[in-house]
C-alpha cells in the first residue's frame, strides 16, 4: 500500500467483494535505524566509505524489515537489524565499540516493548557479543531491568550465553581514535595543571566537551512497529571514547535512550549522551505524543532541534508511531539511518538531503 | 506565614507601608522527604520503634528546612536532610544499607537541580559514607551524569572523598534480613529444580517477587524548593536485599527515581524500582505537571495509585511544585515521610492517617 488512492480502491474492493479476511494483512508496519549521528561531512566520507555504510544500513534495515513483514514481532525485528550493526566494525556497537580510557570496551544495551512496558538494559558489559541479546534476557528471564558490570556478565553465564575475548571487539581505527583522544585530553590536563596546582584531572567538564563530537558516537538502534500493532525500541553502543570511572550513557537508561509505548510511541536515541539523560529524551517525546496529542514529526523535532540545542546537547533520534509514521530528527550534520515501511523500498540517508 | 488571611493581612500591610524589601523573604518555600515505602503495619512497628522513626525523620526535615529557612540552595537542603538518613541505621541508604546476595553493600543515589537541569549519579558504590554527597560531585565536578562501581570510587577520590571500609554500614538487622531472603530464594530455587533440571536460579522472577516487600524498600529521598524559586530532589538507597548481578534499581536513574525542573516540579521515589525504571515515574509525574497541566497531587496521584497499580508496582513518592505544593502518595501500608513549609512545624507520618 504505497498511497492513499491504492489504499481507498482497497479498501473499496474489499468492501465491495463483502470480506475483509485479507484485511489483516494490511496492518502498517515499519521499522527505522540508526547507526550514529555527528560531525559527518560529506568531504570527511569517501564514495566508498559511503557506499560500505549505506549497504549495511540497508542490510540490517532489511533484517527487520523481513521480520516484520512475515507478521513477526518488533522485538525480534530490531534484535535483527541492531545484531547487524553490532557485527559491523563501521558502527560503535559490538565489534567497532570504541575504547574506554584505560584501553578496554565497555558495552551498554537496552530493549523496551511497548506492549507489556517490560524493558531490559546491560551497563559495562566486555565479553558479550551482542549486548542487545543480553538486555533481552534480562527483560524476559529476570525480575530486574537493569543489570551491570561483571554482576550482568555473570548473569549472561545462567542464560547460556557464550563470553568472547575483549579482543573481539578491536578495530584499528577506534584504537586509533582512542590515542588520539588521549593525545588530546593530556595535553589539556597539563595545561589546566599549569594554571593551578589544585587541578583535578576529573574536575573540569571542558577536556572532554572539547574533544571533537566523533569521539562520542556511533550508538546504534532501532524502533519498529509490527502488523499486530506493538511497538518496539532497542539500543547498542560502545559509549564514548576514552570514558572513565565506569561513566554510563543514555544508550542502557529506559527514558533517556530507549522508549516504548504501545499506542504512544518508541524512541532510540544516539548523541551526547548526559544530555539525554538529564532531559529524559526518549520519554520526553513520547510524553509530548500522549499528552499534547502533537504528532511524531513534531515531538521528536521540539525535543531535539529546540530543546536539546537550547540546552547545549547534540544528537539525534528515531522515533515511531501507532500509525507506523517515522522521525528522524537530528542537530548534527548527519545521522546515519534507514527506514522502510509498508512494502515500500528501503530509504537510507546520512545527511540531511541524502 | 501560616495561613492565607495572614499572608493577606502582610500584603495589605506591605502595600501600605509602600515598600516591598521583605517581600523577597516571603517566598514560598517548602521541603519533603521520604525514607522507605512498604508493608509497615502499625502491629509491625513497637511504640519505641515508631518513636525512633518520628524523631529521625523529624531530624531529617528540619536539617534541610533550617538551609531553606535562611534563604540557603534547595539543593543543600536536601542533601542535609538525605545526609541526617543516610547517617541513621534506621533508613536502607548508608548505615544500614541492605546487603547484597553476595553479603556486600552496593549503594545508588542520584540528585537534580531544577534550575540548570544538571544531574549527578552513582551506582554501585561501596565505600561511600554519604553517596548522595558523591552525586553532587558527580553532577558538579565532571562531564558525565552517571559513574558505576569502581569507576564511581576512583573519581570519589579525585574529588578529596575519603573511603570507608564496607562494615561501616553493617547492621545486624539487615544481615539477619539477608539470611532470611537467602533461605527463602534457596528454597524456593530448589523447589524449581526439582520440577524442572533446565532451571537456572536468574530466569525466573517469582523467587524475588515472593520476598516480603520489605526486602525492597527504604530508599531515601529529599524534594525542595528554596525562596529563589529553585527545585531539587535527590535519592539515596542500598538497592534490594540480597540483589545479584550488578542489579541498578530507579534510584540513580535521572527521570525513574529521581527528577528535577524549575517551573513543573521535582520527585525522589522509593518503591519496587524495576517499575518505576519501566514506567519512568519522576519524569511521568512531571509531564503531566507540564504537559496536561495538573496539580502535582492529582499527577503524583495517578501514577502511584493508577498506573503502577494497574501495572503491579508498589511504592510512593515526595514530589513538589513550583509553589511549594507537596504530594506524598504511596501505594504500600506506609511511607516514612515528612514535610514542612513557611514557617508551619514538621509534618511527619508513617500511615495514611498519622
Amino acid at each position: 500500500m504505497k498511497n492513499k488512492s491504492t489504499l481507498l480502491a482497497f479498501i473499496l474492493a474489499t468492501a465491495a467483494s463483502g470480506t475483509t479476511s485479507v484485511w489483516a494483512d494490511d496492518k502498517p508496519f515499519s521499522i527505522a535505524i540508526h547507526g550514529g549521528a555527528g560531525t559527518i561531512t560529506k568531504a570527511k566520507l569517501t564514495p566508498e566509505q559511503q557506499q560500505s555504510y549505506r549497504d549495511k544500513l540497508t542490510e540490517a534495515v532489511n533484517a527487520g524489515y523481513k521480520v516484520l513483514e512475515k507478521g513477526g514481532d518488533s522485538l525480534v525485528a530490531i534484535q535483527a537489524a541492531i545484531n547487524v550493526m553490532e557485527n559491523s566494525p563501521l558502527f560503535n556497537a559490538g565489534v567497532g565499540a570504541v575504547y574506554t580510557y584505560d584501553g578496554a570496551h565497555e558495552m551498554d544495551a537496552s530493549i523496551m516493548d511497548g506492549k507489556t512496558m517490560n524493558a531490559g538494559a546491560v551497563s559495562g558489559v566486555k565479553h558479550i557479543k551482542n549486548p542487545i541479546k543480553l538486555a533481552d534476557a534480562v527483560m524476559n528471564n529476570s525480575p530486574h531491568v537493569m543489570l551491570s558490570g561483571a554482576g550482568a556478565e555473570e548473569f549472561a553465564l545462567t542464560q547460556g550465553f557464550t563470553l568472547v575475548p575483549a579482543n573481539h571487539f578491536d578495530t584499528e581505527s577506534r584504537y586509533k581514535q582512542l590515542q588520539d583522544a588521549k593525545v588530546k585530553l593530556r595535553k589539556a590536563e597539563f595545561e589546566l595543571k599549569a594554571k593551578s596546582p589544585d587541578y583535578q584531572a576529573s574536575n573540569t567538564a571542558p577536556q572532554i566537551d572539547y574533544l571533537d563530537l566523533d569521539y562520542k558516537f556511533g550508538t546504534v538502534g532501532a524502533v519498529a512497529l509490527d502488523k499486530k500493532g506493538n511497538l518496539a525500541a532497542g539500543t547498542s553502543t560502545g559509549g564514548m571514547t576514552a570514558k572513565r570511572f565506569g561513566r554510563i550513557g543514555d544508550s542502557p537508561v529506559i527514558g533517556a535512550g530507549t522508549y516504548a509505548e504501545n499506542g504512544v510511541c518508541a524512541v532510540s536515541a544516539t548523541g551526547h549522551g548526559e544530555y539525554f539523560i538529564r532531559y529524559h529524551v526518549a520519554g520526553d517525546i513520547c510524553a509530548r505524543v500522549k499528552y499534547q496529542h502533537k504528532s511524531i514529526i513534531q515531538a521528536a523535532d521540539e525535543v531535539i532541534n529546540q530543546r536539546l540545542i537550547t540546552a547545549g546537547g547534540t544528537g539525534g533520534v528515531i522515533a515511531i508511531d501507532q500509525r507506523g509514521n517515522i522521525a528522524t530528527p537530528f542537530n548534527t550534520e548527519g545521522m546515519y539511518r534507514a527506514t522502510r515501511k509498508n512494502g515500500e523500498p528501503a530509504d537510507v540517508m546520512i545527511w540531511r538531503d541524502m
